[in-house]
């Protein structure tokens, strides 16, 4: 920790809660640092006037509350949805695609109050510390990051509780014995993890779920939604044109009341393990079906196929916490690129945890009834070309027969 | 039609329908040519010894009739599932995986009759003409190839009825008129193409779905299956060990019952224009998501992820007609490599059209407790480890950011 | 042809040449259509005016004749260049990415003149009837194209110098036999096929090439060259501005005299057969290693790490005929994104055929001294970080090999 | 170095020279630990005996001196080239491709001698620290690995020099200073990096190269070769079977004399910094020409396509140290699987740096003449059916240019 010790003044990401709230006196006290605190509300859903007053009364030097809602839905989750990313084939990036843009103003921040290091409430195992920092990193190569998780001597929740207890911190009822699972949360999605949930042969106690009802809990009566879009991105729900992340929201509501957008998954984290996890994504599932729909009809195979090929790597990128990279950038311009004619109208049915599409029509649709009938289609499509295209198709393989037969 | 004159022998893929007995008939009264049938049993759910009865008495030259069930399931479905193979984000590829068998016997059959040619019943238009032809040449060079639909002059259904009456071939009451959409089926899936589908801002009619309860119909209490596997492949179900065509039958009733497997989708076919489909795949969606949850355990990071970007290909190899294809049999060769130790059970959840997975566990797990404990992990894992690990993948990226500094 | 008999203006790509004027006489005699050609310098090396003059005498009802030099080595050259293209590892890609120009202008000057078709010289066997087709119908949906040498009845040198003797078509002496193989030329390549040439066990006779003095006819000095870049491209040799044709024409001589640039492959063209091609592209091979040797300093890793990976598929695509598609552009989108800071200045020796990289420079250089000396590096580098790196990176290696022990 | 004190024995990639004896009694003096020796024979070029006597003059407790070479060649760099394996277009892996060996040797003495650890003499800012312990961890999960380089607390040559004065470890006069550059070296390469070469921009001194002339010294005579392949690997040289490593060896014989094999690069390290390097193949750029002539007439294009587009990947595996993971493994299974008739001869021209592909020929040849002609090829080849095949992969170009015109 000799290193950290000519730290004048901190951004520390402070959730208001108990642990970033114990950071917050660790750094006045043991470093002897400055801490200016920064708590962005990304619709995790939680009050932060509280977490403004807890910060003051703790003697932060400068305390930023923001609302980020809007430019996290529009510049983050927006462009990751145009790639349908999906983490090892099922995790939409719920956690990974917050932490950029908190780590994009813990840096502005620390420009701007001339603070020398920012710090997070991460621990040493989790991706978290990896894409905060990584963000951090290619904004400013220069900047420090304090991660006292890996760096502090509390080493059980008894000495983080005693910490608390002599620093005069409140503690909360419930956070004194150990949480039964840890939870993140934002516009995007809850995740839960940990204690309870360690067992991957065991299901999911019912409580884990924060933000969704079960598929069982849910309305016996479907809801139908239509979700119009612009350029790959929605821009309208039943009609009425929303803002990102008015928009979002009412997707969140519309997913939550039908069940929709709970996963239970194993993952592989970017530090080397296996974890296991609980992830509610009611919005994002409903979006990520009524994307690939009007893609559907309005993407070139050629684009629809580079895009599936690339998203992969692209997920990854955003995972393991590039999002801030030439390489993601990069990704970024080729699907950007396919997007300008994605646009038109999706209307799905919610109904008990399935999200089914029941309707795509486009001004840019490529689907073409006259081509694909099989009806007389008066010349749009002469069948016996197929017969050419197969033989050209056929002949390396026929090339290829011929040698085996020798 | 020129270059059809001189063929002597056709084994033609026969589903004893109306279609496959007029081009059986074309045939021989066109072409002059002796006929052989194959009519495959692959679980497409239709009964054998009334397409046996009706070649024999419309004078095949030899019949065969032959359950491919267990083979299908096998060789073709079960690889296939090892690779998680998805099109286009969300196709099965059930009708694309049955072709390369049928293919295979017609080209063995000829052999083994003399033939010099092989005939199918697929259109012009359709993706299934090329993925039978493509695996006809790569398994014989010389074979020859009839595709009566891009060959005849019959340009309509009246032309078709009108050939069928002049040659006394029966015609089922229902198929004098239009059909409302066309069927492909087999023990993998049904699709539904055409007619009352091709509008794809409408929704499908519940009367389209073939092998499926809709989820509003499926009973109001979930479903527990436990489904073992062995080397990537299901091996047993709820404890109680089966040939492959047995399990994935088996699965076909459980996802049936639970009205899981439907999607409706616009596709990109190879031959260049966009379909809409209507597929059910009740089995295959169950056992997708369960493998995707034993692979979740057991199967290393970079192998996963890998497996990951090949996908998109792979299904694209299949989907397009290219089973027989050196490329397609690399990316199988790694995708088996892969899955030696890709064994367990998973737990899942059948409900009202969701696929839940509540538990897996595996003597080759690679999930460790101790290395994910938010507890003390005696020692697993080194949490000032990360930081170098982050600081060493942020090394470029700083560069990067001091030169954009300039 | 019976589908060609309306057709009523023609716009021909007209090399001057016999074939293009047997073309052109027969779709005035044969079509009864009017003919326009079109006739580009995209720096073959073939004088201009004859064909001019010949297209005159013949009838042409318009004759264009159009230096193209710098739209192609700046609109389709570079762009190319910067994706370090190499198609099966080996070929520049220099008649491929020709095509698409030449069909752009086609396209354009059947809309200005009103012509309803455009024909090329190109055989059915080769590629190039591909890239021009491919990239006609991608500009303009509605176009036909009429290739003869897939529709005439001409079938040998016999039948096509009858033709024009029948035409008063004047035939050059050295046409009247059988070439001893084919000849492109654009200012990227000169590439010949076929004939003397079809034999891969045997040494093309030094007669091919064109325009190379072998590395053993070269000069026994080296010359050293020094290319500077901006964004990707070449703008300066040896410190003087120049336009991108004049400086790619400098490069083409540099070559020449130094043996540099010939290779002589088999290639798989898309319509699937092999062919061998002995090819000679001086200035490009120059350009590859100058282009990868400023990358190596400006460039990222992970951003030339994922050109590398998307170089085949976009390569593949130039050589296909699709560089009108939205999948190479897609592609084009991330490599530009990529180029923004390639700049600074390589020198290079020439010498028989070698080309080596002896230093590169630039302003915006990622290279680092201080990182990677062995000397002390004032703390740009802590050594110790490496073993987290290393500890983490090992750890799912680590959870292997404890499964394989077991 | 606490958690080091309880090592009792350590196995140590010994080459005998100054640094790796310097270790040795490091390891003796300051851990008290007793030093297992091992020195592999990889063709590096160096006496071994040398090394086992100083080994045991200096109170080893047990010395390893092995002949690797077959097994280096047959079992890492043959494979490797199956793959055409090139890192960051240019780099043969040299380097890289030796650890794994080294590691898997010293892992298994480790394990016969019972030693408790393995020791290396890499730095902590190169790739080779990452490749040996990746290697060492993916082999023996337990195993302890000690880089003195990271850990020890002899910062500068001084130093060095000092700990070896005072342990009577003898000093050759050239070591005393600094060096001008570093070398590692083995069969396939040599490498040069440091000190002189720090500058990109400045060209190596002569001075550097080990083991090939330069083009210039190389003979005005042109040397022709022939190698023969069986399953992708070389397995004759004109005409005579030999081993391979005594096959390797007359291609790096060759290569040295026509001055073949030189590259001059900055590379990006895995480690995150970019480095220069200087390094010689001459056999393995003679190989890698040679193989990818003799996959050129016996490799499909679909195989041939998919190994390029996975070669990066592949390679960048390689340079990174995962040479014993499963995704290498994978990729390895996928290219075996393409090479099964890789077989045939090729001819080769060298001459002053140049590998220049004069013939090839096979047996299992795919290439065909009747195909390819210009000639009458008697039906083998209907150059209608490219009129059906350019129409149908043109088809969706249509439709997206119909709906840009609107």
């Amino acid at each position: 920790m000799a290193d950290l010790k000519d730290v004048k003044k901190v951004v520390l990401a402070y959730s208001g809660g108990l642990d970033t709230s114990i950071i917050l006196k660790w750094l006045q006290s043991e470093l002897r640092a400055e801490v200016v605190t920064f708590t962005a509300d990304l619709g995790q859903g939680d009050e932060l006037e509280p977490a403004r007053k807890k910060a003051e009364m703790m003697g932060a030097k400068s305390v930023y509350v923001e609302d980020l809602r809007e430019e996290f839905i529009r510049d983050f989750v927006f462009p990751m949805f145009r790639a349908n990313a999906l983490y090892e084939g099922v995790y939409l990036l719920g956690t990974s695609i917050a932490r950029p843009l908190i780590s994009k103003r813990l840096v502005e921040i620390a420009a701007e109050e001339g603070a020398d290091a920012i710090a997070h409430g991460a621990t040493g195992k989790g991706n978290d510390q990896v894409r905060f920092e990584l963000s951090a990193y290619a904004l400013n190569p220069d900047i420090r990051v304090i991660a006292p998780w890996r760096d502090w001597t509390l080493k059980s929740r008894t000495d983080l509780i005693e910490f608390a207890e002599k620093h005069q911190i409140p503690i909360p009822k419930d956070k004194r014995g150990e949480a039964p699972f840890s939870v993140d949360a934002n516009m995007l999605h809850s995740s839960s993890e940990g204690k309870v949930l360690e067992d991957p042969a065991e299901e999911p106690p019912e409580d884990v779920y924060q933000r969704t009802l079960s598929p069982e809990a849910a309305p016996d009566e479907a809801t139908i939604v239509e979700i119009e879009f612009e350029k790959g991105d929605p821009v309208a729900l039943n009609g009425k044109s929303m803002s990102p992340a008015t928009l979002f929201q009412a997707l969140n509501d519309y997913g939550r009341d039908n069940g929709i957008g709970r996963i239970d998954l194993v993952e592989n984290r970017f530090v080397g393990m296996k974890s296991r996890g609980v992830y509610e994504t009611p919005g994002g599932t409903i979006l990520i079906a009524a994307h690939r729909a009007i893609e559907s009809i309005t993407l070139d195979r050629g684009a629809a196929h580079l895009k599936d090929e690339l998203m992969p790597r692209y997920a990854e990128l955003i995972y393991n916490g590039f999002w801030f990279s030439p390489e993601r950038e990069m990704l970024q311009a080729a699907i950007d690129h396919s997007q300008a004619d994605v646009e038109g109208r999706v209307r799905l049915k919610l109904y008990k945890g399935n999200v089914i599409v029941i309707g795509r029509e486009s001004k840019k649709s490529l689907y073409s009834d006259a081509l694909v009938t099989f009806e007389d289609d008066r010349g749009a499509y002469d069948q016996k070309d197929a017969a050419g295209f197969i033989r050209l198709n056929a002949l390396r393989l026929r090339t290829l027969a011929a040698r085996k037969r020798g």
